[in-house]
């Protein structure tokens, strides 16, 4: 990758619209011989990989398997080794909160601890969403600030909750609490930089308090953090690209990511059909479309082949409105690979499709693994997915004498 | 790529000789179905493809467009990201001047400026190359010197010309003077660091008094500047590469760049039957030959594909002088594309065949595109391309225990 800075002086504003569609955790393993992808019925989609040049991208680096932050900003022309978003501030910004440069957040999960401070439950047996909300209330309501920090506490779906600090001299580089496996304690707070003491004090106070709180309503008797962490510092793409980008996305986090990078958030239903809706209807005003669909991941992650073959068929049917708004660069990949032989992310690279007139097609005719994998970009890292597609927007100029 | 400290210490001198064939501008994109290489009549550089290991190789990192400088850079193996070349270094070193480490020089343009100080033609009607040594003449008289800085001018065709100042705490990073579109006033040489300040003040001096010299001299009533550069320290081929290299070119830039990286520059005409006629005269004498043809890109850059058919055919009909001779390696590529369709350098990768008895020979038939990229090779970047070439000269030992 040739750097921010490089890339900065390159990009040009230009006319040429790109749109990027990202099936979420899309790359898959074959179960009986074919992979969600193979089995899929996509003829759209084959359509377009005929009229592209493809490849396979490693989202991180070869055999590294990425959470959905680097996988993305890798996907969007960052380099993931250097830019690191932490979970807590992904989810913070996936429900709106404007974070200052400052503030420390995490992802806190009510849980259930039992007489001897073992976690039994890391997800307090999913909490409905309206207990979730009472409980974020009154933990708002005995816990308004501590030391010089303001404490914000805002509820999210079933367990979830995003924590906030917002003062001065705070650092997020400390570790979960969260154990990760039932059966054990809470993790302490650690800090894992000098510079983070004063936070780690704040957060072991934060749960502390927060058990005294809740003592009396288990199963949501304790909290767990996880990702606690500050914005990094990251340009925006219209700073680095000189895009004016858009962002169609139903879940919260890819919505925060995209925030994080600059990105407009448009208004969108839930549905696959609503997003390829809103990209028509929002056309003209961006020259730059991030259009991502979650289901493929969660049903990856649920281990349903069928499930995540539908959801691949589904945004398949609405390829042609795409199509037909014909922008001068199409890409269609995913961030990451979630087989559901796997039940998780995994390492393997993403079928990549790059459609554009100034490209050399080769002979691909399938948009699949496989089929990509001998396409004409060959077998690269995501973070260059990027610089081509502004390549072929003729939206870079060149580099050097 | 290893790094320079690691490839001087790999590489050992050996009689085994390698040549390079570069053809500039090489790549291409599909008009009517084929690319230029496509549609050329190659059956000696096919036949050479059929007994080489091929790929495709971008010249910097995937999606960027490179000028010369780092094109030529990356195919030498230096890595192009580290040492930046500017236009003012390269035209400097194309016209024979030999660079003192802190000179600073820049390739100015004669130009037309309106009464407004408009700039209304960048290239003042592309004034005859003797009306510009006259001018070149008349501008060295009256400006010898700056500050402590000596000034010298030396014309170049048409409307070009080169400027050096020597002196000591001069330091090339300025903007270019050069608008890069008439109808714009020129810019000033802002510095780009603190310490070019002082070079900052001699170039404004410069362009005031050269506009007093040339004022009654319409069209050609003003200069502008670009590339205004230093010489990077840049390693030589035979300390890096423990290679004795020689630079077959017939164009001005290319020998400079040759020179730069301590190639010996040998005498040759002006067509590719002579360049081949060098190589065959002077082969005992060297162990490494940059063969360069330029009138691939030449003709790229004006969008006339049918030329750059014949240029690339022209070459292939040569190919059997180099075939006889037979060196342990020939490689044949291109330092970057020139697509006849873009009219202009472009970011897709060359195709690159190298040919050693000690290579894996892939199925690849044919030098084009498309083809190389099903090689054994893949799609590699083009800094890589000297150490597979020394490698596959025997000339690398082992890295590490």
């Amino acid at each position: 990758m040739v750097g921010d800075e490089i890339m900065r002086s390159l990009a040009m504003k230009t006319p040429s619209k790109i749109v990027l569609v990202v099936l979420d955790g899309l790359g898959g393993l074959r179960i009986e011989g074919k992979t969600e992808l193979e089995a899929a019925h996509t003829p759209h989609l084959d359509e377009l990989a005929s009229r592209s040049i493809c490849g396979v991208a490693d989202p991180v680096s070869p055999g590294i398997t990425p959470g959905s932050g680097p996988a993305h900003l890798g996907m969007l022309g960052y380099e993931p080794l250097r830019y690191e978003i932490g979970r807590g501030v992904l989810e913070a910004l996936g429900i709106g909160m404007e974070l200052g440069k400052s503030d420390v957040v995490a992802r806190g999960n009510f849980a259930t601890m039992d007489q001897k401070g073992i976690i039994v439950d890391r997800r307090a047996g999913r909490i409905p969403t309206e207990k979730n909300k009472e409980l974020c209330a009154l933990l708002q309501e005995e816990i308004k600030e501590i030391e010089d920090a303001r404490v914000e506490i805002r509820s999210g779906k079933e367990h979830r909750f995003v924590l906030r600090f917002i003062g001065q001299g705070l650092d997020g580089r400390l570790e979960d609490t969260d154990p990760q496996k039932e059966g054990n304690k809470p993790r302490q707070p650690t800090p894992l930089a000098p510079e983070a003491e004063k936070t780690a004090r704040i957060v072991k106070d934060f749960l502390k308090r927060a058990n005294q709180v809740l003592q009396d309503h288990h199963p949501a008797n304790t909290v767990l953090l996880r990702g606690i962490s500050r914005i990094p510092a990251i340009p925006s793409m219209s700073d680095l690209f000189k895009l004016t980008p858009a962002c169609i996305a139903t879940y919260p986090m890819y919505k925060g990511l995209a925030r994080l990078v600059g990105m407009e958030i448009l208004e969108t239903g839930e549905g696959i059909a609503d997003e390829f809706k809103t990209l028509k209807e929002n056309y003209k005003r961006f020259d730059y479309f991030f259009l991502h669909v979650k289901k493929t991941d969660s049903y990856g992650e649920d281990g349903n082949f069928e499930k995540k073959v539908e959801v691949i068929e589904e945004v398949d049917r609405h390829i042609p409105v795409l199509v037909e708004l014909a922008p001068d660069v199409i890409a269609v990949t995913g961030d990451h690979s979630t087989p559901a032989l796997l039940k998780g992310h995994s390492w393997h690279p993403n079928p990549f499709i790059l459609c554009s007139r100034y490209e050399r097609i080769d002979d691909v005719k399938e948009f699949a693994e496989a089929a990509c994998a001998k396409g004409g970009l060959g077998r690269f890292l995501a973070v260059h997915e990027m610089p081509l597609m502004l390549a072929a927007a003729l939206k870079l100029t060149k580099f050097g004498a």
